[in-house]
């Protein structure tokens, strides 16, 4: 199938459909206005008398281990098992910290994971390769992005959605690469998890293609940061300007605009 | 006595109530903001050692269950048994899950709730009328919404908000409905539960006058709503310029801008 | 050595120090925002199973109070014992509920912290002063300003950064005021803890002059305040373009716009 955001955009729009989110503190807000500017409908939710439910009737369910502890991992165990459609999983800071790692590989371990959402360090951690990150941040990586990518793919047994100056999104075989975006993105925090939220958005969208779905996002991502850099005079109205970008995306004209080389 | 949200705006500004919320990972940062913006003086704080010392202290105290646990549910039962002023309850995503419907029922059961703020699908399901919710958005309910949240504060024995297209806010016997407000209020998350914050500032600037104080807030933040729609370009400028619509309220403007009837 | 804060942000934005915060609920994103837009990296983390390993690795550590509960202190302490580099405290709240008051001593009992950053009413509670506070909101203080703070470092035995109209930094013997900034930083909530990040984010990239950093932290801080109210009309476009005014700060310009006076 091809890539087509604005087609994607179209039915996500037409379906709202319910993205359950178990996340950090930092980007609670951030990542469920996103969802909602893009068109979706965020819900957060984490105790466990009702992230089973909760899960079990959303579209998508979206982990994110920025700000860590016991219980919100069991929480994301206990959703994961519940859940009925795809399962993003933003491992943020794997490699920072052991205990952020050993989480980001039980949850791969014991759930069934559809897309890996994660820096080039947190991708290179979890695929046991050299990285260097600090705090949530990719300093470098050993290989070339694109086989990068490919390879985690094939040792997760995920899609990888691999973000940095051009994002890669394999699932092992497939290579998509795609170059929308704007530098500010690297200036607000949060964006990654906000591109992890609009992932989970659009596989919600389009359950069956998983790669182009999760490459899709990525393209309307980056061009709602392109649109929002337009008017920005920083971090800040670019960071508000983002959400009005993400809820202006015209589906009529986001597939003439995506960067994307196979 | 009659609804002035100007008047009891310049008593808020003059008096700055202390606002203690208890209220979920996603808005707090926005209901901290929208309270201090209007000119009240919010404060959260949920351990046990401590809520009961601050509830005493406030103006107000504002519930809100959207990223429930039960720690913080203890947390609201401690400090709303504590609380000498008026107590509002938010039930977010009541009728999502079973866990959000029994505890905001808890709540009303165990504590003096003086005002309930929510959506058509929350008053409904905690009023044991039909309703659907998806996470936390209303998407229908089968009853009016004037009738619906005058048979809620009966069966409840709370005052009922209940926001939407148009809002209205009932006693059981007067039903006051308010059509200020904008559209874009519905693209950004969490202002739902900053109507609810700005609800507890006037109560607490009102106290004697629930009912009024209810139907001023909302009037105040309909108001501000249509002012930051004004130079707004999407949900993220909206957002920002909510802020300072808050900010800039006019006392002596605000009563000729109501859009209330009775 | 001269207080020069143009020199120190050169030497943060080239090294882009990693500043481990444990901070409130309220405040997350904006503090970690705040510390992205200045040019150092942000890292959120709380669990004891990591935090040792993220404190050691970091340039700095900054503990806030804001939104208290045991297993967060628990969180403070283990961070604090094993961090390499300055402490900040940001006592939120001192003065409000004795359990800040008392968690507040406990960390500066137990914690070798370095500076801590607090409105007037948090300082002269710590100092064992009258203090007024409502809330988290200094209302007003016994002692001028530069005396407290004086006092208060003497007391405490830690350089403290005491901010209002005028800012006052002191290690006990000189006294350091700053009359950089904007009323509006008072209409937003958050910016006080904005305002310990940026300290700790001017520490550890000037890790041996600890009172001079302070001093100049809240030198920038108070000049992107003042370049944020040139187009702000309001606390919500105001903050905003507080993130815009860090990220654009001038090192060139910085000294030369420092209302410094000792």
């Amino acid at each position: 199938m091809a890539i087509s955001p604005g087609s994607t955009l179209r039915t996500l729009r037409a379906r709202r459909p319910l993205v359950h989110q178990i996340t950090n503190y930092v980007v609670m807000n951030e990542t469920a206005n996103a969802t909602l500017a893009l068109g979706a409908l965020p819900v957060m939710a984490h105790a466990p008398q009702e992230v089973e439910e909760m899960a079990a009737n959303a579209g998508a369910l979206v982990l994110n281990i920025g700000t860590l502890s016991e219980h919100w991992i069991d929480a994301m165990l206990l959703a994961g098992r519940a859940a009925k459609g795809p399962i993003v999983l933003d491992p943020v800071g794997a490699g920072a910290t052991h205990y952020r790692t050993e989480t980001a590989k039980r949850l791969l371990d014991e759930l069934e994971v559809t897309v890996v959402r994660g820096n080039s360090a947190e991708i290179a951690t979890l695929a046991g390769q050299d990285a260097e990150i600090r705090g949530v941040e990719a300093i470098g990586t050993a290989a070339s992005a694109a086989e990068l990518a490919r390879d985690a793919a094939r040792i997760l047994g995920t899609i990888v959605s691999m973000t940095g100056p051009t994002d890669h999104v394999s699932d092992g075989e497939r290579i998509v690469a795609i170059s929308n975006g704007h530098e500010l993105l690297a200036a607000v925090s949060g964006t990654g998890c906000m591109s992890t939220a609009v992932t989970g958005s659009f596989l919600a969208a389009k359950q069956d293609e998983p790669l182009e779905a999760a490459a899709e996002a990525l393209v309307a991502f980056g061009v709602a940061g392109e649109d929002a850099a337009r008017t920005a005079h920083g971090p800040g109205t670019f960071h508000a300007g983002l959400y009005d970008a993400l809820y202006n995306l015209d589906p009529d004209t986001l597939d003439g605009r995506a960067k994307v080389t196979e």
